[in-house]
């Protein structure tokens, strides 16, 4: 049954279930302690630091464990920025940070301090001249990612640093999703990352602050992990988590893994366009982790497509609004500007076999087909865009359609992703090239799926007015 | 070699071990996630929090795992702060608590709030008429833990949650030490406790927050654990934890067991004095943790102690300032107001097998002997207290030794625990009685320990006044 949601956990490494076991027996007790349990425990810990500092290129004395790799962004963003407090009280981050900054940024801007969030182009990529023009003298702090967790883009990070260590700013690197991969090259200040990420427990994550940067732990505080991490240490899972990242990186396996499962990525990112008719596959296609592609399928339920691929045996996430507890699509997808209706993120675990892939594409048209007939949309053949009524549905569109003097009004209140946009494909054809559909929609999803429709359509998107209820959102026919 | 410190941690249950091991496997995916692999961790979190709320006396959706028993804590005192902020600012707790209800009190007080702390009496044992005359309207919380962890007193919890309910407050227990023993009983409103003190792995703490009580989570959240316990789930260790507090439960074993215990502890605290001249054994007799007993010697070092006794094949701890990294002795025993120094602390894990405890009992007097000669104090014989000079050693004593119309000072200054109270046990022998011996010294410990020495040698302690350096610590002699 292939697992390809890597991004979210990847399953436990053989070398990292072994040590975990072995230090079960010798690595329960207090390390504090003088006596002999609590001295095997401490050479224990101090042993993964080092295999662990080592991994991610600092001194064992600048790296604590922490109990996630959240917890570790938290601890990093806190102490950071009220380390820098004197300086200032800015926090600068990319729109497309895992929501772990978020938080934190939440947090901090609560207590009164000021938030300022980096856009990203259509890749999901920070372009190093906005930092350098986003530096204010007040900035406390940057935090950028190593690689983005929904689309698999990798920031600027070295470059960054250096226009952060030139103005005097440290910079935080969530690492997260890309420790696995190599250590962040650069002059970074605080690194944090996150073991189950790249095979190891959960239960531990890291937070590297190098020696020279301000940091000033906040919260209740122990005599634990020099006081940047409270709480008894998890030594067992520490020194599973060191000997995962250890192995990963001992040889040339991991780089050639990494090649391999780029290959096979390639072929997904090349395939599925081919296979899927309007399917939009989005991050930068080489600046990106080897391990990650996500693309998003029009006229598609996100639940529905996920749950279906599950049927068919594979496990993948989305970031689509329709899978969540929220209302409210990824804030990656819509930082970027791209469709998120039917999105579907792949990462594949180290070892992926090939023939798993095949077999994913050789399912995902049937899938992504049964999804949307049973939405009444037409398969096989682009949708909407054509002069003709292509994509409209079989069943009645939803709703009251009205014609106005500027063009046809859709009542898709109250409906959610991806109804919108299938009910604006249906009634673009309805009006003259140069007239228009207006979409009324309370579905957060809307404000980023119809412009993305839009620009995948090639129709005009005109823009959005407020309405009685949710939004109003005009396009123009173009062809 | 028999491992008697089950208070700082208890080796992994057997019951535990297979229960993680089985999780690994099953446990690993994001139990947020629609897929197969992730609705089955779901199913083993789900499952693993039934159990462990059956086993505290509270419904499953009244508990979250947090990454520590510490964070628990730290989570549970900041939350329920902030919900009852409009009723108060105060935050009531004993002077017995752990050092993380200290911890995340000081965090409370540096914001601005208010905390007063509850006395003991020299059995650790805060009074429950205390509690009712110190519940001001503007009490925001109290925090009573179940039994303490250096000297197993028993807390009258079931009591000061009757008489906080009856005012409106909630009372915050950390059960940490007492969970394997029992349910807490009674009216309280949040409960903390710590899964390696019960025989589950590191990594795993419990928070119950009874509904209806007013619960503002601080700090960053995510939507893992219902927003109050940030980071990804721990399910491989939450499931061990919770079998192992289930295993500890069921049946007659957990009660048969409690008992043994009890009367291998019972059998410490009578034959210990008999064993070692000069010990108080602290902590209440009857009202106490089954497993647990400390005792202090005089004239005893504790890290040399502590040291001495691994080398016999003893892991145990210690309340003494010498044997930690602070300049402090521990603060319970300085609440309880008893001797600190040459300190010691058993704590019996699950199935101590009856010979070690003999066995221990056997070493012990020898050990402390052999830590005494090495600091020039004579054993076999009342150190101090008789006419004679009983107790001065063989070596000069430490500083100048003037003799001052009041009497003789000892300059203790620049000397750790035990030579203050070793210099005084000396010079006391060589004042007539009604005479004084002054004691100068900068030894955090020598406030606690000459008092102490002063009511167990029978001698009157007369009072501290400032000095140039440290303190001058009065004494007159008795008899």
């Amino acid at each position: 049954m292939p697992y390809f949601d890597a991004a979210s956990a990847a399953p436990l490494h053989p070398v990292a279930r072994e040590a975990l076991l072995a230090s079960l027996d010798e690595g329960w007790a207090d390390p504090a302690r003088l006596y002999r349990e609590g001295r095997r425990g401490r050479l224990l810990l101090d042993a993964a630091r080092e295999a662990a500092a080592e991994a991610v290129g600092c001194r064992p004395d600048e790296l604590v464990f922490t109990p996630s790799g959240t917890q570790a962004v938290h601890a990093g963003v806190a102490g950071a920025l009220a380390g820098r407090r004197r300086a200032g009280r800015r926090l600068l981050h990319s729109a497309v940070e895992h929501s772990s900054v978020l938080h934190a940024a939440e947090v901090h801007a609560a207590a009164g301090g000021t938030v300022a969030e980096l856009a990203v182009d259509r890749t999901g990529r920070v372009a190093a001249g906005d930092v350098a023009a986003a530096l204010t003298p007040d900035t406390a702090l940057v935090a950028l990612q190593s690689a983005n967790h929904e689309v698999g883009t990798e920031q600027p990070v070295e470059e960054v640093a250096e226009l952060c260590q030139e103005a005097g700013v440290p910079l935080l690197v969530d690492a997260a999703q890309s420790l696995a991969w190599g250590p962040v090259p650069g002059a970074w200040s605080l690194l944090a990352a996150s073991a189950h990420k790249w095979g190891g427990p959960p239960g531990v994550g890291l937070l590297a602050v190098r020696k020279g940067t301000r940091f000033a732990p906040q919260g209740p505080r122990d005599e634990r992990e020099a006081g940047r991490s409270a709480g008894f240490e998890n030594i067992p899972a520490v020194v599973a988590a060191a000997a995962a990242l250890r192995a990963l990186r001992s040889g040339p396996a991991a780089d050639t893994e990494a090649v391999r499962l780029r290959e096979l990525v390639d072929r997904i990112r090349t395939r599925v366009p081919e296979l899927v008719p309007d399917v939009e596959v989005v991050g930068d296609p080489v600046r990106r982790l080897p391990h990650l592609v996500t693309f998003s399928c029009l006229y598609v339920d996100g639940e529905t497509l996920l749950h279906e691929l599950d049927r068919a045996g594979f496990s993948v996430s989305s970031g689509s609004s329709c899978t969540s507890s929220t209302l409210t699509p990824s804030h990656v997808l819509r930082a970027m500007g791209v469709l998120s209706e039917g999105n579907v993120r792949i990462s594949l675990p180290y070892g992926t076999a090939e023939a798993d892939v095949e077999r994913f594409l050789e399912v995902l048209p049937g899938v992504v087909r049964s999804v949307r007939e049973r939405l009444g949309v037409r398969v096989a053949e682009p949708v909407a865009g054509a002069a003709d009524t292509a994509g409209a549905a079989p069943r009645e569109p939803v709703g009251a359609v009205a014609e106005e003097p500027e063009g046809v009004v859709v009542d898709a209140l109250g409906r959610r992703c991806p109804i919108p946009v299938i009910e604006l494909a249906k009634a673009i054809g309805q009006v003259p090239v140069g007239g228009t559909v207006t979409v009324l929609s309370d579905d957060e999803a809307a404000r980023q799926d119809i412009p993305a429709w839009c620009g995948m359509r090639d129709q005009e998107y005109v823009g959005e007015r407020a309405a009685e209820r949710g939004a109003a959102y005009v396009v123009r026919r173009r062809a």
